[in-house]
């Protein structure tokens, strides 16, 4: 993999010793874990090697935006099956570095190893450049809640894959999410007070804000309307599914299903902060709603009303 | 986990949010990831939660040593089936700490997911205080080969487990390989050309070091001498061999086997590493050799010669 991978001005040592050594100049990393695992993440069936490659990285480099730090490295472990074809392997490097090249960032180090799944566990490594991190725990009453990057695209593209409906683009913010890096750098320059990417759904994670500032969310529906991309696909999705529903229950309208994705899709790494009201933000920070002090508001709301159906990732298995 | 894991103070942010913040003062960060798999790696019913935790943690802060660093954070991604106990994980969890603890390291973040096998990828970040990073690389014609810790010890331990010899404390050694941290920074403030810890056995990993340096390296098989614990062990192991071979095939003579698990014996995790002549080194720094120049000499010999029998870690499966 080493001859595929650019090399970083930040990297000191790279790939081929103990351990790699990262520049992080103002004395503080930032550091996260996680996997990205064959039948549980992504079916090689529906994601190219390369698709594979840019959401491992997008999930871990997103998670470092999301503190306010720039991406700056990747660590990648990879268990595979012995009989994997050394191109998907190709491929996926080409993936991660892509990605990583999207972020600034670089793959400095990695482990290989025999597994019957295909596992990625990659580390993301950030650089606050002399920024505080902005924790999950700042959000303070009355101060706006924005998010800068799509929300629903990844699950209306996964509903479609499932429907087989596999040329809609949509499939592909699905396949390879684009998480909008230096928005997390830029939040943190604005003053955000907490900040999270968007990786369980939009009310998970603002209820990860909420718990975590002992704070309520009220979002405004007026601003988190599905667009015509997100109608279009659940209309595809919709029709797909009457089609094939031999059990005769009414199938919900299209838009309630399109702001399903909006609320409650995954997978975005899209960026959701908090900021002190009046704060003048740059167009792509969309203002969706607003922090309510006092701890009888814990939790999220929609326009003051819990949302009607239960959020969460299984949410249209059962459609 | 988060409950059982003590937090450091070079640990800003820790476990809880989209990423944790790591003090690392002299702007550099050395980072290593390394995968431990059941069924590759270790055995549940070989091996405790806490010894696969300690293990794990091993593997990857002793890589941060052998750059010269002081270990100081693990990052723990955990994938495991569903079946998995809780009281499973909860002692995986202690072992780790306990580890770091022994390392002066802490347990910062981590991940958890679902999959068939328990697969750990654990991420070692460390300090180099000031010192620059000690690579494989730097070996010069007449360098002190020397070596801390123990050698073949974990190597005789899966030999004994493997011939149901679970009552020798050499067992434990193989369970749990207790690396020496702060030689590993010693060596640096020492002076040392070049460093590794012995993962792969020592002949390959010196071999790593001879290619990265292009120099030999000559070991003295006089200092390599097993000692009366490995001796011992070989007999028992030798004996059971014996006792349940068919095939009527003669055993080699103990001594053999011991000076195979010195030389070839991988996860001990000892230090390798290589000094300037005359450097004048701690008691627990052994010499066992010299760095030998010329494009010639590359590779490892033993008194001069080639070791009879080939490296690696299925060295005794067909014994």
């Amino acid at each position: 993999m080493k001859a595929m991978l650019p090399v970083g001005t930040a990297q000191l040592v790279g790939i081929g010793d103990d351990a790699a050594v990262l520049a992080v100049p103002d004395g503080r990393v930032v550091a996260t874990t996680d996997f990205l695992i064959e039948g549980r993440h992504f079916r090689r069936d529906w994601a190219s090697a390369a698709d594979v490659g840019h959401k491992a990285a997008a999930r871990s480099l997103a998670d470092c935006a999301a503190m306010g730090a720039e991406p700056s490295a990747l660590l990648v472990a990879l268990a595979a099956p012995p009989d994997l074809p050394l191109s998907w392997a190709r491929e996926l490097a080409e993936g991660l570095a892509a990605e990583c090249t999207r972020a600034g960032a670089h793959v400095i180090g990695g482990d290989t190893a025999r597994a019957d799944q295909v596992i990625l566990a990659v580390t993301g490594l950030g650089d606050l450049a002399g920024r505080s991190p902005v924790l999950r725990s700042g959000a303070g009453p009355g101060d706006l809640v924005a998010v800068a990057g799509p929300l629903g695209h990844a699950a209306a593209g996964l509903a479609l894959l499932e429907a087989g409906l596999t040329t809609d683009p949509l499939v592909g913010e699905h396949l390879r999410p684009a998480p909008p890096y230096d928005a997390g750098p830029e939040a943190a320059g604005l003053g955000a007070t907490a900040m999270i990417d968007v990786s369980d759904g939009l009310l998970a994670d603002l209820g990860h804000i909420a718990d975590a500032s002992g704070m309520g969310v009220d979002l405004d529906s007026g601003t988190l309307r599905p667009g015509d991309r997100l109608i279009a696909a659940a209309r595809a999705v919709a029709a797909s599914r009457r089609h094939s529903d031999r059990t005769g229950l009414v199938t919900r309208p299209a838009a309630d299903l399109a702001l399903g994705w909006v609320l409650t899709g995954g997978e975005d790494h899209s960026l959701a902060a908090t900021f002190p009201a009046g704060t003048r933000l740059p167009p792509r920070w969309k203002v969706i709603g607003i922090v309510a002090g006092g701890s009888r508001d814990h939790g999220v709301v929609v326009d003051g009303q819990p949302w009607a159906q239960a959020p969460g990732w299984d949410h249209f298995s059962a459609g």
